[in-house]
């Protein structure tokens, strides 16, 4: 028969930790802590499998189980000495769930289980303490009834609330054994009118059906949304936990208490805890009474705390991790009741990881795979003060594209950013979506606030690149350009009010709230140390600015992995000579606009590579669709008519011309550079002379031309003979050479399927793993939002795949192209370039591929790296 | 050695019919008139191989070709007993081009070469034709002087000109042969005032000039633009043929002519032909005097018209195929200078093969792999009178969207379009792109015209489904709705200004022009037959109504591979219902919107199903956008807003937050039954509901779902769970139950790429090849035609991928579906249903790849059927 049941007690356990999975984390811990001589009330675990067997049976015990836990019973009974139901020594059990990763408070607890109108007296006549029996029993009926027949937690509450009235007392401690006798009347009462049943005075009825409550718990709305959000997936059920009944709560003598082996918020190595005398653990987290500091324990009890203080070494030897225990002293006697890994700030998280390697508690390979990647982002932006933050309710909810925290005074143009911004006034940019016009405004504003767009949109493109905070696609939040304001619900909020954002949450608040800087500490850069180590995937950087280089390559950038060249239009005056390009009636017109913005972006790109000290470039090529560079609006239109001396219908028919039904999958990328070479041709010599430029004065440059959007390995053949020409002719003319690559970005599903023959003119592939999705998926970014949310709550995507790669659909194509093109081409480059590429588990699936690196937004190379070298670690 | 040379005359010859690759069409057939003892002239043929060589060696004479065409030449002078520049007898040849495909007058030809002073007098003696010998030379002159030197044309008739005014004669064969001596002596002044050069008197330097003229004029301007036009691929290059002279122009017993072995304008098995005496081929086709009907021949030569109709009835013996041939009769003497295969029209093409198999000419097979597929369409469209359109000029050109042709007065809206079409006026709808808004004034005009959109969008499928002559995206057209105008360079066209449409070439014309109606032969029946015999792919009909349906079973349809359910919601007063669903702000909203649509979708899937009279039918789930669906311009809404009883604004919020960047990638297929189920719920009903009701009449039917725009397998599994209990729900309520079938579209390439997984939920694929090819290629149809025709001059694709399946990309993809697919579900049925299925080259990939069926619009399906047919007799 299949063992259902796992004992622990009397100084051995049949568990251990290792067997989580079928205990759950409590359950294993329980033994493990057993097992190693800690006190621990006697019990028995009952395995996630028979959870597991009750769903698939429909909700009943599977065969043998019912026998397994009565044997479990009668050793605990004879561990115990006691029995239930006894009238000498009436055993009294908890009931507790535990899964195989915890999920605090999600599921449900029985405790002093065994209980009954016999066994309170044997209890009184035991104890001697009244109070402490009818106090046991009504918690007993308040849960049983609550957790197991479902009546309403609120009637019980409105009971206890009448007695407490009816006998003039403020609080529950103040309640008598009397007036909690009256109590335990009242229950009674209410279950039977719910219930239509009497309360089960039978310990072993009283357990089945704890037994069975437990089990259900785990599929309860909040259990399962608690594992959506925190991403808990493949787990068979939870374990019920049946243990002998301590009572912290037996008088002054008796206390309970919560701690962790290391401070979790800073992570320093200090004992942390606090604990109440006279109290069962609920009271410790209600807040009815203040907790006391562990350390004032060492007055109370020296001796307990000795030993505490020695359970929290042997705890962290043991588990070579910094540990959350819950503990009970019952008439001076401590028990551990739980220990578990303790959740920890990214700070802390850190510093231990450091901290346990120098103490040799762990080695560097341990403490990396340790960190969640992540969390890291906590570290690199400014955060609000969570207490401050805590006191704000949100007015909306976005998603949080692009971390930190910011406030500011609303704006909803980009102009009036820049404005505002000029005069050293905080501002958050409202839009409906961005734009690349409104690259000035985002780069001025403190944070910026969208509307509408998913995690790829736009705004959360540039401001992850920023390093700003974003908030994108609050729904809910109604703008009006015209009147200048936005409302959400009732609420109207207009240009100059203060709001705050927290991007990490996607939280917009109403009004200021502190905000804390954030520092890097020496562990940080030790971790990272380790990380660089470790990993075998190169991490480079997405960047476009010579100041977005520099972030990167502080952070440990080991090159540009995607320049886009477009946004280096929208500065300043340059717009102009790109618009003037646009709309040239022929080539010539073409090419004499072009010739004004060469030197520019000749300037732009030395500024990159010297920025990057002899680290490699890749350059895209032109990518976006024109029209992106055209003002949409009347006053848009009408200063540009001004400022270059054409008519604003003229300007109105070349948008009308450029208008496309779907511009992601219209006359951008390659295509753009095949119509008008004369664009690729610019952009071409400004690299390569630039390259020139910078390699004379004694600097490496490694220049890598992308072209973007290839489909057809025609395109590459074509763009790349013509780049040869261009970059041969402005060899022959500076009378200098130095080496260059041409390669492509495989973005469009045809390119992956035909990358064999892509990779014969490809030096290089990079991953756009953006649009591969769009076009693989079919999915467009800043429509999706549409639709894919529920699509992921509805299961069909385990996550959206424009933040987790989609490694069974995207990915078996990034698989296709990287295999297709190797076998062509041996020295192939390969690396991945789009919002995924600073993504941990993202990040795992380009190491397991085999890529060469990933690239990603500045903020996001620690998070990369870290990944990378838990990829590496077999992670 | 490599052969170069291959000679024929004196009753032999080197080459044969087969060798057409290496000798060119016209050397073999040379050749081969030999073999079966014809009288051809001798000479020889150098190799295409040879043509190869010149290219690839700059334009050089490959290593040993010299040598070789002078012993042809010698083998020549031997079997003629003739000799360039001969004083006795000299040798007078011409050096014509020829591939292997017939690419008429593209290529260059020169006539009397080895004339010079010497030779003419020797001529004259010979012949005593002095006549005769100066318009020899003259002719040789001026052929030379332009196709080898490059001496225009016009300088040389220039001259000529000048000569007939100084002697006051009107016409050229009122030339005098003191007359054309003078012409001559000019001639040569031109030419050495142009070539600064001597004209070549000696016979073989005007032969190695000249081959190497006809070797270049392989990739001249003309000879590359019809190679493209014509679809002619692969070749090495061209032939040259150099044979001796035979003269035409000799006398009145001498004579030229070109005959068909049968009527290739109909097909009839006659004798069909034209001649002139004492005329070179030239004259024939130059109109300056009218060639006679071949019978009257019989008059003028008895003898040499009876060897002609036995020469007719040995060459189709011989080839088996009807032939279009040239001779020349010198002194009483027939020579053949050429046959190939007679070019034919549709209706001829079909006769010729129904006849000749028929006659035991050939069988079946034969006759059905003879057929150009595409050229059917000529006769299941009406046609405009070739003569009455060829004296027009087309105003515009666009895509050649839906064949056919259309005359009608220009309106801009599709609701102006019923109303004329009300009273019983031709209208052409004139649309900058079309939505199904236009559905019903799409329907009521006699043809469509838009100036945006390429060859899949809405307004080319749609005309095509109808049968309905459409040119789409004429660019050049400006259309304004505002003054109801469009304008073409200078030209404006209003509403109410008739135009005509030629759908099959694109071309717009003003005014009208007759339209020949087409009808259907018996031997159309038999072909079809006969392809039905020999195809093995299924072959169906996209078609959404009953009248649809009818029409594509009458053309031999199958079954349905797509009814699209969106049409049917415009039509009428269905689509207030349907914006009312929209509009609802619940679920309660939509469901009472959906009640009154249920019994109208009934009716429309009842109505097809007895159409159908027992074959299967694919039933599309909603796809397009709701966007779709909702009037986007002010007096639509406005009058939404009245029907409907809602405001404008409410009306103008809900088109703002359906808004979508790029509407292809956005939430429209199995999204929009997944988010909103009512809809495929209502859907799925609706369809059961009528096979049911149809069934019931003894009808047999056989349903089949299809979820479209499927990427992820959970999407197929939820909404084909979802189907089943609707499903299950109607059977139990009317108590009987119908075989039904659920399968999907493989249109995302996700979906290709994991069809392993979707194909465990799917009893059939159907392969959505459009927007495969938008999301697989990255390409918007209705973008695309700003760079794809350019990408396809470029060699980028071989053809629009719309328009023939880009089998190297989007081939692959299928592929990999089929034999993912396949692999877990046996039994899975796969379909093409996008406009691929009426296209011959892409109907031979989908039989090769294994597909149980194409299907294709109405119009296309004898199309469909043919090629089909042809790929399984291994085309």
């Amino acid at each position: 028969m299949q063992k259902f049941i796992y004992s622990f007690g009397s100084g051995k356990a049949e568990g251990k930790t290792q067997m989580k999975n079928l205990l759950g984390g409590k359950g294993a811990n329980l033994a493990e802590m057993i097992n190693i001589d800690l006190p621990v009330p006697p019990g028995f675990t009952i395995t996630t499998e028979a959870c597991n067997q009750f769903y698939k049976s429909g909700e009943k015990w599977p065969a043998g189980l019912e026998k397994q836990v009565d044997l479990g019973i009668k050793r605990l009974e004879k561990d115990m000495g006691a029995k239930f139901g006894d009238n000498k020594n009436p055993l009294l059990v908890s009931v507790r769930s535990g899964a195989a990763v915890s999920m605090p408070g999600m599921m449900d607890t029985v405790l002093n289980l065994g209980m009954n109108p016999d066994v309170i007296n044997i209890l009184i006549d035991k104890t001697g303490n009244e109070r402490f029996a009818w106090d046991s029993y009504r918690r007993f009926i308040q849960m049983f009834g609550d957790v197991v027949m479902g009546v309403k937690h609120e009637f019980f509450e409105h009971e206890l609330e009448a007695v407490k009235k009816k006998c003039k007392v403020k609080s529950d401690t103040d309640l008598d054994a009397g007036m909690l006798q009256e109590v335990v009347g009242r229950y009674m009462k209410i279950y039977k009118k719910v219930t239509k049943k009497n309360f089960p005075t039978d310990p072993k009825t009283q357990l089945k059906y704890s037994i069975d409550a437990v089990f259900s718990s785990w599929n309860n709305e909040r259990a399962i949304k608690y594992r959506k959000i925190n991403d808990i997936r493949g787990l068979m059920g939870t374990a019920v936990n049946v243990q002998a009944m301590v009572f912290g709560n037996m008088g002054d003598t008796s206390g309970t208490g919560v701690a962790f082996t290391r401070d979790p918020s800073t992570g320093k190595n200090v004992f942390y805890g606090e604990y109440l005398m006279n109290a069962q653990g609920e009271d410790v987290v209600a807040g009815i009474r203040t907790p006391l500091h562990i350390e004032t324990l060492k007055k109370v009890n020296a001796k307990v705390f000795k030993q505490l203080m020695d359970i929290r070494k042997r705890l962290e030897w043991h588990y070579k991790d910094m540990q959350d225990f819950e503990f009970t002293i019952q008439e001076g006697k401590l028990y551990m009741l739980q220990t578990r890994s303790g959740k920890r700030t990214a700070a802390a998280a850190l510093k231990t990881a450091a901290d346990m390697v120098k103490e040799k508690l762990i080695d560097e390979k341990t403490a990396l795979l340790r960190m969640d990647p992540q969390q890291l982002d906590q570290l690199l932006h400014p955060m609000f003060d969570p207490k401050a933050e805590k006191a704000k309710k949100p007015i909306a909810k976005g998603l949080p594209a692009s971390p930190g925290a910011a406030c500011g005074e609303v704006v909803f143009s980009a102009e009036k950013a820049e404005r505002l911004a000029t005069d050293k006034k905080d501002v958050i940019l409202c839009r409906i979506e961005t734009s690349p016009e409104d690259i000035g405004g985002m780069d001025a504003a403190k944070g910026i606030l969208t509307s509408r767009g998913g995690m790829t949109s736009h705004a959360a493109v540039v401001a992850r690149g920023m390093g700003k905070c974003c908030v994108a696609g609050a729904g809910d939040i109604k703008i009006d350009y015209k009147t200048k304001k936005f409302k959400v619900g009732n609420i109207t909020v207009k240009e100059g009010d203060w709001i705050s954002l927290n991007g990490s949450l996607g939280n917009v608040y109403i009004g200021k709230i502190d905000t804390v800087e954030s520092t890097l500490s020496g562990d940080f850069t030790t971790i990272m140390k380790w990380a660089d180590k470790y990993r075998k995937l190169g991490v480079r950087t997405n960047a476009d600015t010579p100041h977005d280089t520099k972030v990167a390559v502080k952070f440990g950038a080991e090159g540009i992995g995607l320049c886009r060249t477009e946004h280096m239009f929208f500065e300043g005056n340059r717009i102009v000579a790109f618009r003037q390009m646009i709309l040239a009636d022929d080539k010539a017109g073409r090419e004499k606009a072009l010739a004004k913005l060469l030197p520019i972006q000749r300037k732009d790109f030395e500024g990159i590579f010297r920025a990057l000290k002899g680290r490699p470039c890749t350059v895209r090529l032109l990518d976006p669709p024109l029209h992106e560079f055209l003002p949409h609006d009347a006053a848009g239109q009408k200063e540009m008519s001004k400022v270059m001396k054409i008519s604003v219908s003229k300007i109105q028919d070349k948008i009308e011309s450029l208008k496309e039904f779907n511009p992601m999958l219209g006359h951008r990328g390659c295509r753009l550079g095949l119509i008008y070479p004369e664009i690729s041709d610019m952009q071409v010599q400004a690299i390569i002379e630039a390259a020139l430029n910078v390699s004379g004065k004694g600097i490496k440059v490694q220049p890598e031309i992308m072209i973007p959007l290839v489909g057809h390995y025609m395109e590459l053949k074509i763009a790349r003979e013509r780049a040869d020409v261009v970059i041969a002719n402005v060899f022959k003319q500076r009378k200098k050479k130095i080496a260059y690559q041409i390669g492509t970005m495989i973005e469009v599903p045809r390119a992956a399927i035909t990358a064999d023959e892509i990779a014969e003119y490809a030096d290089f592939f990079s991953f756009g793993t953006n649009d591969l999705t769009q076009m693989g998926c079919g999915f467009s970014r800043d429509d999706a939002g549409k639709f894919l949310p529920e699509y992921v709550s509805m299961g069909i995507y385990d996550y959206d795949p424009f933040q987790v790669l989609d490694i069974a659909g995207i990915g078996k194509l990034i698989e296709t192209a990287v295999a297709l093109g190797r076998k062509k081409n041996k020295h192939l480059k390969t690396g991945i370039c789009g919002e995924h590429g600073g993504e941990p588990k993202s990040v795992n699936f380009c190491h397991k591929v085999g890529l060469s690196y990933v690239s990603c937004s500045p903020y996001r190379i620690p998070i990369a790296k870290v990944a990378a070298a838990q990829a590496a670690l077999g992670k």
